[in-house]
């Protein structure tokens, strides 16, 4: 059985040691956090430490730290002919600086620890220096999720500018809606079957094809009134959107 | 039992007779559309007419057509004593011009003929002229959906401005992430599991405090590689939504 070690015990490193111990086809066979009292919530159920000299011996190290540390971490990892890998989406493979084979295990979700995330549908997306590599590696994802992609340092840049955009953004986006209907004492709740069913679609249609709204459909009049009642960074955000819109469209008519 | 007349047999028209006809407490009395043809999929369970002096007598008549075409319509309706409502977000209930009482019947979400919407979940926010009206409109409203709120013109101006951007923009801003994903070869199927959980997270949270993201943190290196990546109406957008969240979130530190 494959044998993997957990180092880190933020976000992405709980979610990652709470699915591994579910596992069936991996061992988690320790954990390991700088901190010692990081490791209280494991104790009981995985061997763990917070010395980088007992590391045991795995057959893949999961480096599950924040992106600036990865570098400077990975070259205290006393590790030949294994392989180590980290988690971020936006850090390339070769920030690692290791003597160990190299490879990156990103589990593309946004993690909090309270949330419940189940990890079988969280999607993975893996790279490896050699073939050999990539197949353990996948048996390792696919122990633990069902959607595991392989996706090179250079795609995965644009995939994690893409998940900026998809999440961070549009949370933003949420917010103004939120702050609008707050300031006019409307029920933030009357959007949210708009919010759920317009994130539902995009999951079955290409949003090119299910685009509404005035900017779509060159409604200068409701655009004109929409922008009579904003001010500030919500109306510029109103205006470079719908222009935005338009010429995308503008230009398929 | 209050009984109701749709007029209209576009999208939201169509989700609404077949809400109604499931409904126990109110009756759908006769159905409306200018086009014959229109009716043709409704003949069999309700009555139906595509002329205005057939139109029988009820407590309610939901005028479901689009924006531009209420006022007018509304003109040709003979109606007195009655209540006459739209279903519009963003016309005012003023725009109806009759002699009957007046109101509006506004169901918060994004329809498509094909995609089955189940009406229960679906907000309804109501206006009328007079209190008792509003009683009878509730009942109405409350027969096909759980969600009834008393929004008036007013603050409906605004719900629907909160509305394109929640939903028109964000799927804007999916079809960024869409684009991004298609040019370098990543299936877009990576970003669905974030999209749907971002979606759900702002319905249990305030989106204030879930923003995430190298905005959110200050990460200028991040900020600056994804920019390097951009162009165009792109880079404008990540730069704008870039700006605005690390205003909003910089005051409050």
């Amino acid at each position: 059985m494959i044998s993997v070690i957990v180092l880190g015990t933020g976000n992405v490193g709980t979610h990652l040691i709470n699915a591994f111990l579910k596992a069936k086809n991996v061992k988690l066979l320790q954990v390991y956090s700088r901190k010692k009292t990081s490791l209280k919530f494991i104790e009981a159920k995985v061997s763990s430490t917070s010395k980088l000299e007992e590391l045991k011996e795995a057959d893949v190290y999961i480096v599950a730290i924040s992106d600036d540390a990865i570098s400077d971490f990975s070259i205290q990892l006393k590790i030949k002919n294994k392989l180590v890998v980290h988690t971020s989406g936006s850090v390339a493979m070769q920030a690692l600086k290791t003597n160990a084979h190299k490879g990156v295990f990103y589990p593309l979700q946004t993690f909090s620890k309270k949330n419940h995330v189940d990890f079988r549908n969280v999607p993975i997306c893996l790279e490896t220096e050699n073939e050999n590599d990539l197949i353990v590696l996948e048996k390792v994802a696919s122990a633990i999720s069902k959607n595991v992609y392989f996706i090179d340092s250079n795609q995965r840049k644009y995939l994690h500018v893409a998940a900026v955009f998809t999440n961070n953004f549009v949370n933003h986006i949420y917010k103004i809606g939120f702050d609008i209907c707050k300031k006019h004492d409307i029920p933030f709740e009357t959007l949210h079957p708009l919010i759920l069913e317009t994130a539902s679609k995009v999951v079955q249609n290409n949003p090119n094809n299910i685009q509404t709204g005035p900017a779509h459909r060159k409604d200068k009049k409701t655009i004109a009134s929409h922008l009579a009642l904003l001010s500030g960074d919500e109306k510029n955000i109103y205006n470079i959107l719908t222009e935005s819109i338009e010429k995308t469209y503008g230009e398929k008519l």
